[in-house]
């Protein structure tokens, strides 16, 4: 989160339903796009003005109401009094500090839920807040900026592909949720291989920017782990509580995004396991090289202390010491240093530490 | 807890329904202040004698009684004799160590929280227990002492903001919660905060004091843990309760407060598992620091050991050491030691230990 | 356990129902004392024979029989004769390893527990199983020996404090239940205080015998725990099942005493985490130790094996070194050195060594 | 499992149903010892040839049928013909790498479960499979070998104590079971008793051989937590499901059983909470043994470099040194090193580490 | 997974029901495998064209369709027109990295699970996914190539052993899992050797292969996990579920396989303790080896510093150093320095390093 974001506190006080914008202000314009199809029909509107959702709303098509940016809260209020929303739920619209869930309404479903990419540099993971607000044959989107890994779905639909435009808006919203679902293979992808890396590097070295790496990997998998369980809960919950906005047929698919959401949950948890792994490797690196270090100390010394002792012998000033006047006392004691050397590599060599 | 608090032991063998008041003696005079409203009238009355309490409970508008002070037995005995209530329920406010519950009586519901702040220095956690007793039409808060942080609804209260007018006393009892709750956010970056910057100290530099620190944040969060887990048990038994004092439309609207606990929930193991990767920095960094001590120690001594025994061979007696007469003896010797020199250097470049 | 208790095992092969004294053997008297009491009428009769007991049993009063002394089996099964009692239910009162239960038979409740407090040195915590059996209007009590903490219920039935003389034998019960979980308490902040000790021992010093203590806790904690866990599911059950015998009025007091249980079991928790808090401050503080040693080795080392070798090229025998023919030679080394060794302490005070 | 004992896996491939002793082969006869009796009658027959077994089903005794020896398939064939047992319990029952578990079968009830001992060296942990089929009024018992904890039950079966005479089969398989799982505590109580050397052990020394103790303990401890854990679901099981093969008055007695799992499992996991300890003692151990190292190192080295650094100064071979001249200088050296080392000495008593 | 092969990521974008074959691509031919049986007709067609298999649908004998290759998708659209198979069912076949799961439509039951087998090397596990579609009297199973663990149940067939060719295709499918289940002891038990053989090379010496080689185990046991425990949430699944297509004496076969299952899970568990604790045996050996290092060091250094301090002495230059003249002043050097290195090894005997 940024320095300039507001944080979830800083709605401490204020009335329930009163909108508050918690994230990143933005410059930029709310920019609302509106897809309008059915198995014949299919129109793209871009830009259109807030007021004129609502025409939309009881027509004969599916309605997809994509809004980009969420600062304008002048907006979302007025969308919020045309399609009759609950104040709680334009509320958690507006915060994108907000976990994953569905809400049931009367006339409309509420799910929310994180959009996830890879940063350009590949270091870094993004999130993206998306609402969803599901009414009859309406679907409402809120992004909190332009872009998005929907493209897919759009070319779909206008290009007529699959089964997606003979579907209610049910399928849309479906469509929609499992291409983001998708994309998180990407975000787990980009773990494994970020753990495998360091893995590799923590073999190779050990130093404290690697720690914080890993330290960084963890923080990063709770988060990436905290957009997942939650949106595993809601969409078992929409699957169980038969609701008539969401046809069994879509049932049956929505499933199938379940089990997605399930099998990442086992990679995250593989993931988390993973890197303990490594941070034991690391902290086992550590000893390793404090290891060596010592068996350098420890050759030098054990070699060189004795030698050292030896010429310190012979450097006494004693009068009487015969081995100074032999004539080849100078040369025995080379000798016998040699020996001493001799000795103590193969004393080394048999501990393997040479 | 400070030295001149009660302890919940010495209660052990007092029959049940005994009042003793386990917390923080007080010499302040307790303060009873009463609010009655409803969706036109709005009345403050302060410092209201506690005899002439249950005048309010009968009439026509929402009355919000806030005791401000539990050491003064008697007053809370008169209360429980004017609304009726449970000796354990007194027994219940006045013990300021119990865990937050909530508890349904035929004809009012308890409830029990923590209010928590963080301190002017930044430094510590304030808590304070707030006891409510939701009757009829009319809401009873017990506080350990003046200085809330429930100024924004007394103001929405006075100023008719919002829907809380025209609501009943249920959903003043949320609006309360709701408010308490969010402080709690608070509290969680206030635990962000600290764990960041204990972070970026361990990796700067450890040493005892951080050790204390870091234990220090392990036992707060176990505290604000404790604060929030038994509340989130209780705002769900509330909701799946239906009880004809809390009407449905607040139900949804606890429903949100629960999602918040359940939010701060995760935030809070999140930060136990950072505070856990902090401390492994820290183990980390003092093994670190054993290693680059070593590598000092072993750079040294590796280094002169052996120039030492050359020294040391020259410096024999003997009477026949030719190097000793040697024109440029010294001169050779410097050389050699200057030759071992170097290449101890070079085995320390290719170790990466300089 | 002591060295002549006799062993849950040594009960192996025998037939169910047949009763063996697991506990201390002891050789005091076995001593039954009888309360019989209503709203009107409080009489003690103390050291009972066993075989006048049944004429207390259908007596129009509330009969507390307390028996002290589990050993004489004969006592044991008399009672069980004359109260009508399943052969596996005597066998658990005198099997004094048990974990604490409840169970239900036709027309009496069975429920073990441990009765705990601090032994006088402030040093130990001391065992003793408590069973009682909850008839229509009778309650036995069997403790393995005299003086208990259930004092303040004999003087509240003695002064008629309270309701107790008002309510039947299940609320009598139920006082001696809570009197006991209160005096948990009591071993918690035990518990509390015995940590908090250990944490400071441990930041000063680190030995052996500081972590035998850590272990004693540790086991200590175990044990603790094994008395409440099974107790408050015991309490949890007596709530739900609903007998004749227990009140709906009496169940409410229940839920009282199951929150302390809980209660209990969450500090317990909390006793491990900081346990294993202090075992990790203890480990730290060993490394530290080991640092601070190889810290003053480094520094010694550093500094005198290079000055050493100064002093060693000096004393070499060569014909030709210019130095020492310097009038001033001596002091330049003298000089030399204590750079050398200004030098050595600038660097370590760099690496805040010193 | 030895080596000529044949693995789960080679079961792989066969159809189902195909008897494969999977456990040691044995040479050994297979022995067959039938008990049949009832309130009056009493009757042991040993070593009954196979083909007979089938006379005792409809007759109006209680008849146990203890078979010895699994290796033997014709024998299990013809039991299973004879008593008309479901193909795959009969492969279960040659099976001995099975876990406990309990099956029921439309006129008959399956139970597997391990009978545990310590072997004679007190060093080992003996498990031997048994499985017993009960039936209306007969119950059969496969051991893996003669030999069984079981001679307590046929005296009291001969001796006519208690009441088993009087029950039937479900009585006599609760009775066996019940002693089967009261040898367990003979297991736990060596597990206790084993920790406990293991601590007094690790607390005097740490090598490499009490490490493959501990983790000898801990595999042992993982093996008999498999015994324990399906066979109290299986129990449990029993006394949930109203077979008519189990009476309800041996229900009640089952539900002790139960809670000695219970216990069992209780004590298992503190088990596993003491070897953990251990392990951090011995780990401790063992950096506490290098603290003691390092200092010895330590103060060797911090004293005596000094004084040759001392002596080194003095063997200098300057021209002009006026301390060598002086006539006490020999003496004052002596004194100079004298008062370093006194120092030394203070500053480690200082340190606490002489 | 292979760099040729594509991952699940590689779906992002694409309409659900679309087929992509996740896994790694082959170049060979896809081959057809055709067994038609009941108990009196045994037929094998291999190679079978892809248009004829629906000819086989409705026949009066039992069909097993057994299909080699998932990389033809031509192939795989045919057969999902021919048994009318929903579209999300051959997508999830094709895709190789599904979990295990089972899935029941209107007519036919799906269930994925891994086949699991050793290496020839005896290295490494060998994964491939098996998917099954059962019908009403046929089953089709893709595998990913040619060779399987399913002999036996072919020559079962051939044969005619047991009875499966007088049971449904039901019966025909359990036996492939069997068969396939049986097939993971092989893997559960090439663990236990692994890890054994780990724990011994530990016990020897300490290095980073080994530390790879733990690490490797470990992923390896956590993906042996994930084949697992899905598995075995599928077959309680079809257990319980009462599908027409699956008979109830089927259903007591799949419980033994369920039963494998579980046993399975608990071996993993078991197989993850030990490796912890190899990992625990890893450190301590680090650590101990560190221990033996630094007591040679110390052994050394303790020993010849101060006999090197004596040398250092007697090396002084002083005019007036008595011993230096005595007569046998030297040989009582050389006794001095003896009974300095006695003592030292009296010291260390004692500390028990030598």
């Amino acid at each position: 989160m940024g320095k300039s974001s507001k944080k979830q506190s800083s709605k401490a006080g204020l009335p329930p339903g009163t909108l508050v914008h918690v994230g990143k202000k933005r410059s930029t314009q709310v920019k609302i796009n509106v897809i309008d199809y059915n198995a014949e029909v299919y129109e793209v509107s871009e830009s259109v003005p807030v007021q004129e959702l609502s025409s939309f709303q009881n027509a004969d098509t599916i309605t997809w109401i994509d809004i980009n940016g969420l600062h304008d809260l002048e907006i979302i209020k007025s969308i919020g009094e045309q399609f009759e929303l609950h104040g709680l739920l334009l509320e958690d619209v507006v915060n994108t500090t907000h976990r994953p869930k569905v809400e049931e309404y009367d006339d409309h479903i509420y799910l929310t839920l994180k959009m996830l990419g890879i940063g350009a540099s590949r270091k870094s993971i993004i999130s993206e807040q998306v609402s969803f607000i599901l009414g009859d044959n309406w679907l409402i989107s809120f992004q909190e900026r332009e872009g998005d890994v929907l493209e897919s779905v759009r070319s779909r639909l206008s290009e007529n592909k699959g089964i997606i435009r003979k579907q209610g808006a049910d399928y849309l919203l479906y469509s929609l949720i499992d291409t983001i679902v998708d994309n998180y293979f990407f975000v787990s992808e980009y773990f494994s291989d970020s753990i495998e890396k360091l893995e590799e590097k923590v073999l190779i070295e050990t130093n404290t920017l690697i720690l914080q790496e890993i330290q960084q990997q963890k923080k990063l998998l709770l988060n990436f782990r905290k957009s997942i369980t939650p949106l595993r809960e809601a969409i078992s919950s929409i699957q169980k509580e038969e609701s008539v906005l969401v046809k069994s047929s879509t049932t049956r698919y929505l499933r199938d995004v379940y089990e997605h959401l399930l099998q990442l949950t086992e990679i995250i948890e593989s993931h988390r396991d993973l890197i303990a792994s490594v941070m034991d490797l690391y902290l086992s690196g550590e000893s390793n090289k404090m290891n060596k270090t010592m068996q350098v100390l420890t050759i030098i010394a054990t070699i060189f202390i004795p030698l050292t002792f030896v010429a310190g012998i012979y450097g006494m000033n004693f009068d009487e010491m015969p081995e100074l006047h032999w004539k080849y006392g100078y040369q025995a004691v080379w000798g016998l240093m040699g020996v001493i050397f001799i000795l103590m590599l193969i004393f080394f060599r048999r501990k393997k530490w040479l």
